[in-house]
């Protein structure tokens, strides 16, 4: 069972399928997530395999169809590397669980990461098999087996639409960090599809099919939607779900840490926001649950627009126990829902109510 | 004074300057709000201009100044239609002067209205001027005269960025749902930037400023910013606001309305839902102050992006009293927080809580 073999950075949520996250501090290390401390989410066991046969194939609605080794990816595109951050759908799913169970594992805030991709442009790499009008719908089918009860094994498999596809910004990525990919982080490579859900980015992929309608997937057609709350496993009509492309904007509080025991004085609060296509415009903190708020320093670099915003803060709390709160504006002047009841689903994706971290100051 | 004379269908919430709002059931008529209907905001008095003698001249860091008549305008430049939305920053502000007072008018839903406007783009009124790649900021120049306590008069002024004056769908419209605008609506010239606060789509245009800065008219400046909860009008800093340019996703009940005494039985409900840059995915509407919520049908013509989403609905009321209420979701899955005082600030912008309206069975 080829899990991970040493991820002493993460918790486990799940060891097989194998999925894990950093504790939340690791991500204010730096504004670029090592591939040590970056969020590990599978949905079957991790492919270990050989670059020097690795294959990716290009066809379906195409006028030329493709079929590159990964040296002949790299010769034949330009590269091109963007800092992007992808995120599980089910990010902060603990804090939907908090009002009612719901399926899947209990993510804390750090199934998300920021990383700078390097590899080809998928629109080079389309307009190369002369695709780039030919359908709307652009399929990955990869070499990881999902083993679903009542579905059997399948290859994992989902589909973006052509205008993101397109897009200068969406890779075919073999280098995270100016490294090789890491075996659970896709190697020798995956799509990178910035400012949507993690899963329609995926890893060890090996084909490419531009199509008239979206993969037929049990992961495109059966999972990974927005769903209403009064939807249930039992009554759930997949047809009727939105697919999960952009994500909402949200932020969490990665320092300090839930239930921390903080000496009285300054205290310095951190953590980030992501508005996906648009700007973090600001950041609200709270002291007291949410009935005041003070305004935090961002961080982000204009020249990566899908690039996370760090934010960071001191407060001088007093002694007692403190709900310490986050929540973000876009440009837009968008912001989040105070209450994980406000966007409770069954699935537990798209968890964006205000983040909130208790402590006590002795 | 010229307000306008005869305003039959608006309600009144300011006289001088004028400012109405249709009852919101009319904004159900058609998806396309009628000149009548359509709300109007206005800084001053309304300027009657004579279209034989009214020019639009374009200058500022241009290749090529220009000084237009209106026909000239419309001989030179091809003809675009848009249906848009346009909506006042400060739609819905009732609701938040119900957590505590804010400056200006008690707009109730209806400061929002959905036309068909047709004129030129401004992106060719730019080429022609070699204006394009210029300076980052467009500034608009009106013909109305605002007097403003402490900063005595001034035309009305506002500016914004070159990329969304490029767009193909930002406007300089002389027509509205087919007709010469009304004085009121700004007749003969105003702009329509499509997604952006109703502020940024100015009437009575003038001229067109090309700069390396944004507008420096108090409207540009020193109004029509996101601003955090905390700050009042004594300790505003203008220069910490946010612009508001693109608008956050709303929804509202325009039926029944606030107060409605309705028979018992099947009960029809009817809205609209706007989430400018993004769509409409799903609409919420709870019978139970939103404790649970059932999903209503939407109605959007894919054609018409910037055009709002109507939704109706039909519910069984029981007898008694009942907090109606509705929320939006994205195509990103983000949706409106719940409460005013979640997005409340002391200029009274951005009031996109969940509606409410509350009616009885007999």
């Amino acid at each position: 069972m080829p899990v991970p073999s040493s991820k002493p950075n993460l918790l486990v949520r799940s060891a097989h399928p194998f999925n894990a996250e950093p504790p939340p501090d690791r991500l204010l290390a730096s504004p670029v997530t090592a591939q040590a401390d970056f969020y590990v989410r599978s949905h079957g066991d991790i492919p270990h395999l050989d670059p020097a046969t690795h294959r990716l194939r290009v066809g379906g609605r195409v006028a030329t169809p493709l079929d590159l080794s990964m040296a002949e990816l790299r010769e034949r595109f330009p590269a091109r590397t963007v800092i992007a951050v992808l995120q599980c759908a089910g990010n902060r799913r603990a804090d939907l669980q908090t009002v009612r169970p719901t399926a899947g594992d209990p993510w804390a805030a750090g199934a998300i990461g920021n990383a700078e991709w390097t590899g080809v442009a998928l629109a080079d790499v389309l307009r190369a098999a002369g695709a780039e009008d030919a359908a709307p719908h652009v399929a990955f089918e990869c070499r990881d087996t999902v083993d679903m009860p009542g579905e059997g094994r399948f290859a994992y498999g989902v589909s973006i639409g052509m205008a993101k596809a397109m897009a200068p910004d969406t890779l075919l990525a073999h280098t995270m960090n100016g490294e090789p990919l890491a075996p659970e982080h896709g190697f020798p490579l995956r799509a990178v599809v910035p400012g949507y859900a993690g899963v329609r980015s995926p890893k060890w992929l090996a084909a490419i099919t531009v199509q008239d309608r979206p993969s037929d997937n049990h992961m495109q057609q059966r999972d990974y939607k927005m769903l209403p709350p009064d939807v249930t496993e039992d009554t759930v009509d997949w047809q009727k779900g939105v697919t999960i492309d952009d994500m909402p904007l949200t932020s969490a509080i990665c320092q300090p840490a839930e239930g921390a025991v903080l000496d009285a004085g300054r205290t310095r609060l951190g953590g980030y926001a992501v508005a996906t296509a648009r700007a973090v415009a600001r950041v609200d903190v709270s002291a007291d649950g949410g009935r005041t708020w003070t305004q935090a320093e961002l961080e982000h670099d204009p020249a990566a627009p899908w690039s996370w915003t760090l934010w960071r803060i001191e407060l001088d709390l007093p002694r007692g126990r403190h709900e310490l709160a986050v929540r973000a504006w876009d440009s837009a002047g968008q912001t989040q829902p105070a209450l994980p009841d406000d966007v409770w689903n069954f699935k537990g994706y798209l968890s964006t109510a205000w983040h909130r971290v208790h402590v006590s100051v002795a």
